[in-house]
């Protein structure tokens, strides 16, 4: 890992802490740098403001006049309230600014770096990108094809099964993997269920963690029927969708949840709900946390039905972006192959 | 790792050369070391005969007197055609044997240990004695409980599925996966199928591997009637058990082919097959190729139904022993737990 790609890992990493409760703002991370040594580091604050750029410049320990800024997305060209973070970085005197990827929005859109090449400072373009696009994925895919990113959520044992044939669920992973999965429901904008899950397990949703109880997302009803015992505050399919009609217009559905400002989707099920969005293409990443146990083919299915016939032409196919183990559980994050 | 557990580790990967072709001997490695150096090894043959410890002292490349033995089972007291091992290592002039485990055959059973230090030689006993009593558990199971190891193998879909709703299973894991899977054959003695998957696939079960096409193994149908197509040398469930009624006496069914000599072996489906195994806790090892793809609950399950109705108090419990990336599958061997 070169200099370059260590300050830029930490100002992703220092993103990622936003991901989950600036929507529909992008979760930016910045580091400013002097003679190898850190002297400001901030990231966008909840509600997507101040920027991260900002925040940095305000934490600065000492002159940052020939400093470097990491930046994990392209500064904002745009003036709102304050100055652009584009601007603020030149008249603080910043030197050189390294950017992981260029913004999306239409408002800078590689205007950021114009300026402040036109300026005088040195901009690196690119650095990490690939990590960045996974961070920013939410953001971007709502800018650009108007839907939330939609991750999947499973927790299943070896063979693949999420309870036994009597339903019966708890516990299948441990618990580690059990606040793993809390901590990812804190970093999506709203949770989905199916009407299947809500009236078997009533599941409250929440980020059941020490500091992070405040983060829990906005939960979804995807349903036919609005169930009576609903809990106050969930969205339902049949509020966002003015045709509701099984089968559900997935694309409808999540172009709603984006007008809303999610930008990062978390279906946690069931099996059919899972198997739903991903028969349509519209599932991006899966979760899967795997328990060291075997439950059987009389237990209940992680993924419903998706009409595969050929193994190689038909099956979704997946691509390994994460593995890590959790206690006795392992973890294996897939995108879309 | 010290001095001793890194050529005791050496010893035990000879050793693993003999598993499937020494049976009903045990594998054995040995490495003789003086000075740091390595001057002599050796592991069971073909058929149980050199041992380990006759190898290793005729590939001495200088003098043997003075040196260290590192062997991973205890070296035999009996006497056979030839001088039993424990009196070769002492009349070549060993001055320290390392052993991994003592040998449970009742005409050792610590003799050989006893032998050796009355001679004079130190013995150091139970170094990497977890790993030999894997490596060993074949070889103890049979002498100790009258049935050889039982192993399973699955290559499955991430969610669980060995195969699509209309059978088809080519290909769910990649060529690194199935190649594993070959050589996993070529250290088994015997190699089971139950009927269902005999009359789906008719697989051949060899071991297709350069060099290793002459270790394919013995090949065993669980079924109840005997097909006219099978191939010549299987033995079948029908030969094996005098009272040949479903549901097969699996207790009697391992003791048949432990009498035949079976110290390892490798159950390869179906899901019934694996399951039936599985249920009645005589399924030791289970190795798990997993593929990135999904298949969905259309598909055919990867474990058959188990019962299981609490998933904490019935789900069969399984320990992670191992896991390798292979390609883009991932294998994770377990272990009853």
């Amino acid at each position: 890992m070169t200099v370059r790609t260590h300050f830029m890992d930490m100002a992703l990493r220092l993103g990622r802490r936003g991901l989950g409760r600036v929507a529909p703002n992008p979760a930016v991370g910045c580091v400013l740098v002097k003679e190898d040594r850190i002297i400001g580091r901030g990231w966008t604050q909840p509600g997507g403001r101040p920027h991260a750029e900002t925040q940095a410049l305000q934490s600065a320990v000492e002159n940052m006049a020939g400093a470097t800024a990491y930046v994990s997305l392209e500064p904002c060209a745009h003036q709102g309230a304050t100055p652009s973070c584009a601007t603020a970085l030149i008249d603080a005197g910043i030197a050189r600014v390294v950017v992981a990827m260029e913004d999306p929005d239409p408002r800078t859109a590689g205007q950021g770096v114009a300026r402040m090449r036109a300026a005088g400072l040195q901009v690196d373009l690119g650095i990490l990108a690939e990590q960045a696009q996974r961070d920013h994925q939410g953001f971007v895919l709502r800018l650009t094809r108007d839907r939330p990113l939609v991750s999947g959520k499973i927790a299943h044992s070896a063979d693949g099964r999420i309870a036994s044939a009597t339903g019966h669920s708890q516990w299948i992973t441990g618990s580690l993997a059990r606040a793993h999965g809390h901590a990812l429901r804190a970093h999506h904008d709203a949770i989905l269920i199916g009407g299947g899950t809500w009236r078997a397990d009533h599941p409250r949703l929440d980020c059941r963690l020490p500091g992070l109880a405040d983060r829990s997302p906005q939960k979804v009803l995807l349903s036919h029927g609005v169930p009576e015992d609903q809990p106050d505050g969930w969205w339902t399919s049949a509020g966002l969708l003015p045709d509701h009609q099984p089968p559900y217009d997935l694309d409808d559905l999540l172009a709603a949840l984006a007008r809303r400002g999610i930008t990062r989707l978390l279906v946690e099920g069931g099996a059919a709900t899972i198997a739903a969005f991903m028969r349509v293409g519209l599932m991006d990443r899966l979760y899967l946390y795997t328990a060291p146990k075997l439950i059987g083919e009389d237990g209940r299915a992680s993924v419903g039905a998706l009409g595969v016939r050929d193994v190689m032409a038909d099956a979704p196919y997946l691509k390994v972006i994460e593995t890590r183990t959790l206690g006795e559980d392992a973890l294996a994050v897939y995108e879309r192959g």
